[in-house]
């Protein structure tokens, strides 16, 4: 049986590759899972297809409306022009901060002004690798729905409660939730191995080379170093930097 | 006065073009590092180059010969289309074991069969900050000078010994020189924080997905787990791992 898409010019290939343009996925409210391994994670966390193109019908198990396409005109499709063989479109992530329901005590990651969608994708993964409830970002309007932020998570997206904030709205929330802020800063003189990260915490880290706000500072109830040789290159990158803070908090919990 | 280059169809922008490919780069024993803070970083650790290639000749203190470049031209030579203004030919580094010469008491990290050169940078960027004397690699053979390991590392390329080796080499070499090996193991039992990490170490990552050799745990003088939640998505990305692991060495020896 001929796949029901043959064509790149297909009207719906041409649907789906408007989808990898921000604008598009903004308007419609929808975003992409490319690949077996990313696709398959999504619907064990619970999300639902808006639309499944798949090139082998057999080869993955899907969820609703799913079309099937000639492999060549699928890659045409997709953001890196190789979709292993499927491409779900799935409805956007609810990512405001009054949805989030942190586990007691919360442990919380605060990235401000992460420019970079592989660095946000990262820190998704490692927050869901070190047992942490929320990824919430501040500052710089990244799109969530970028397909790096989607591949670099490995899935992550999908299972880290993720929001979207800004310091006006977040700070009342963590003063509500009496949740205590560490910001990690170059000129702390505390190494985070002697602050305290038990209890309900949450951990602030700022872009490279930028540090971290005055706001974001002036909430914190502690400052803390990553001690580091310095000199030879720049500071820790983000997503590291934000690792080495997570697992001494999960060490000083266990 | 027109720059001494101004066709990218010229003999030397070819010659510089050629140098993205690997086989290009170890058939001449040379590397290319672009950009004006990785160049500046290479001359601050001590590298000579062999040619400069430069769109403007007041932008940037230079050593040796120069050559100025029309910057469409440059571009064009540049591994991503993109030159920033300065391309630098250099001498391929010597990453022979034998060269390595590890402070007292030794801080080493070791990665076995690491695919992707933005591992291999990001883990040198790491360990530089950790203080790490050295980064060993063993197994798959890595090209420790593509471009995308040199950008990730920051220049920790130029100052972090690297050397790469293969266990036949390596296991009498950590054993002549007292070396406990600490292998980082997903079924492990004892968490990293529990383990020894003081003294004369080498720490050893695995590839994601793959783990660590037979060979790697023969040698293991202790085995340690990183605890995390799995089950959402994969282990830990090894350059993650490696940072954990490093900066709670750290700690330890602090």
């Amino acid at each position: 049986m001929p796949p029901d898409i043959t064509s790149p010019a297909n009207d719906r290939i041409k649907w789906l590759a408007r989808l990898r343009d921000r604008r598009h996925r903004d308007v419609e409210g929808l975003f992409v899972i490319e690949g077996k391994r990313l696709y398959r994670r999504a619907l064990e966390a619970g999300l639902v297809p808006e639309i499944t193109f798949l090139a082998d019908p057999t080869d993955i198990a899907t969820v609703g409306k799913v079309l099937t396409v000639d492999p060549g005109a699928l890659d045409k499709a997709s953001y890196r022009r190789e979709s292993q063989g499927v491409i779900g479109v799935f409805h956007q992530l609810n990512t405001s901060l009054d949805r989030l329901q942190p586990a007691e005590p919360p442990l919380i990651l605060i990235a401000e002004n992460v420019e970079k969608p592989g660095n946000l994708g990262a820190m998704l993964r490692t927050a869901a690798a070190a047992g942490a409830d929320a990824l919430i970002t501040v500052g710089e309007t990244l799109d969530a729905h970028n397909p790096n932020v989607v591949r670099a998570s490995m899935g992550a997206l999908f299972n880290v409660s993720l929001a979207m904030s800004n310091w006006d709205e977040l700070a009342p929330w963590l003063d509500a939730n009496d949740i205590r802020v560490v910001c990690a800063a170059p000129d702390a003189s505390e190494p985070l191995w002697e602050a305290r990260l038990t209890g309900p915490l949450a951990l602030v880290v700022g872009a490279e080379d930028w540090g971290l706000s005055d706001r974001a500072l002036a909430l914190a109830d502690d400052t803390v170093l990553i001690p580091q040789d310095t000199g030879i290159v720049d500071s820790l990158n983000v997503s590291v930097a934000a690792a080495i803070l997570l697992f001494e908090a999960r060490r000083q919990r266990t």
